[in-house]
């Protein structure tokens, strides 16, 4: 894992692409099979994706789940953001996300924003977020990279977050060892792995949320492939947990 | 990550500590500051916690859970693992072990067994397995590493396992932001950032359940600590999904 640092502050509309070619040829360049993990946060800011709270109108609803100690226009963008609510304990919201994520605040996240009152919110389709960055660096560089949209999310039962891929390009999402067979021989019958989840947490540690490194290449890792990040979604019928 | 390769078939009683470091030699060697990361079955069968499913007789209740698909007695090794069934939807159980885990069938596996009919169980202390394999390798080595335990998790709302810790030695199971300051000033309010289950993770890239790599060495992260897997652990009063 390397980090890419020496990212400028992004604004909407800027080109992560060239930005990232540059930083990558910082540590020596892109080699083929890498993989590049981008913050979610990077890539929602250069697509517009932040809201100022002073524009927003809470509902009641809103008003109700962020209690005493929330901020009801925060809440009113994470419900707007949200397919479905899963629990909520004001001024604590899990939801569903129109992508089919189930996380805290919809993924909707006032830290490390571009300024007081102002939230970010997930990209709107993840997956071509990737898809368009793959496509820029395999332009920029000759070299084409796997590429993951990563964040931050926390899990049911366990402490602190881990990062988990939001969206993937040119990259397995799950490694499926259903029917093959474990070292002494008997099949393993049930075990997808979820490699792009991995791969997004092995490159929070060198990303890190206070040390301004919004992105890093994963090197070594065979995950090519054609996955979604909707095949880390569990399918309704098989969750146990709404 | 360096995957450590060569260890024979793991029986009761075997020293862990030689073979591993004798694996660690094979690749260079321990430096300081690693982090060497074992599979549980590894740990779980050199401390004999293997079943034999003809030995146990199964209760009402676990022929009940078990349903026209699971094996009862197989169930009853898992009633017997867990502290508290969480769901259950025949043949599968989720429930939290003893330690504190919530997972699928407390963690008890028949695959990679060592033979038809055989389960193994988690250790019964995976931080004290840590803490003994981490004073072994420092005795044979030289070198004192942090030690994770991992095994692979399912997770509520996203499909596929990722590796975890157990039990975790000489590392900070948990990386505590709050207070810390983001790149552009702000404060993180409530980040908490699951290391050890993020670097039991990125192991798991180089170990592999298919590949007979029992183990890996993770190089150049800095997560000295004094952590417990029960850091790991949601607090039942904040745990919103159980």
């Amino acid at each position: 894992m390397i980090g890419l640092q020496g990212l400028p502050e992004l604004e909407d509309g800027d080109d992560l692409g060239p930005l990232l070619a540059d930083a990558c040829a910082r540590v020596g360049g892109l080699e083929p099979g890498d993989i590049v993990v981008v913050a979610q946060k990077a890539v929602s800011k250069v697509e517009g994706r932040v809201v100022q709270l002073a524009d927003v109108v809470p509902s009641a609803r809103a008003v109700e789940l962020a209690g005493e100690d929330g901020d009801p226009r925060q809440v009113e963008v994470i419900l707007r953001e949200s397919a479905e609510v899963v629990r909520s304990r004001p001024p604590l919201v899990i939801s569903q996300t129109r992508h089919g994520f189930v996380c805290a605040s919809a993924g909707v996240d006032a830290s490390n924003a571009k300024g007081p009152g102002t939230v970010i919110l997930l990209p709107l389709d993840p997956d071509a977020s990737a898809a368009a960055l793959r496509r820029r660096l395999a332009e920029l560089t000759g070299v084409t990279p796997g590429v993951i949209v990563s964040d931050s999310f926390g899990r049911a039962w366990r402490q602190g977050t881990t990062d988990v891929a939001l969206g993937v390009a040119g990259i397995a999402a799950l490694r499926d060892l259903r029917g093959s067979r474990d070292a002494v021989g008997y099949e393993l019958r049930s075990t997808m792995i979820a490699v792009a989840d991995e791969i997004a947490g092995a490159a929070e540690l060198v990303m890190g949320k206070s040390r301004a490194v919004p992105a890093a290449i994963v090197r070594g890792v065979d995950a090519a492939g054609d996955g979604r990040a909707a095949d880390l979604v569990m399918p309704r019928e098989r969750d146990l947990f709404r």
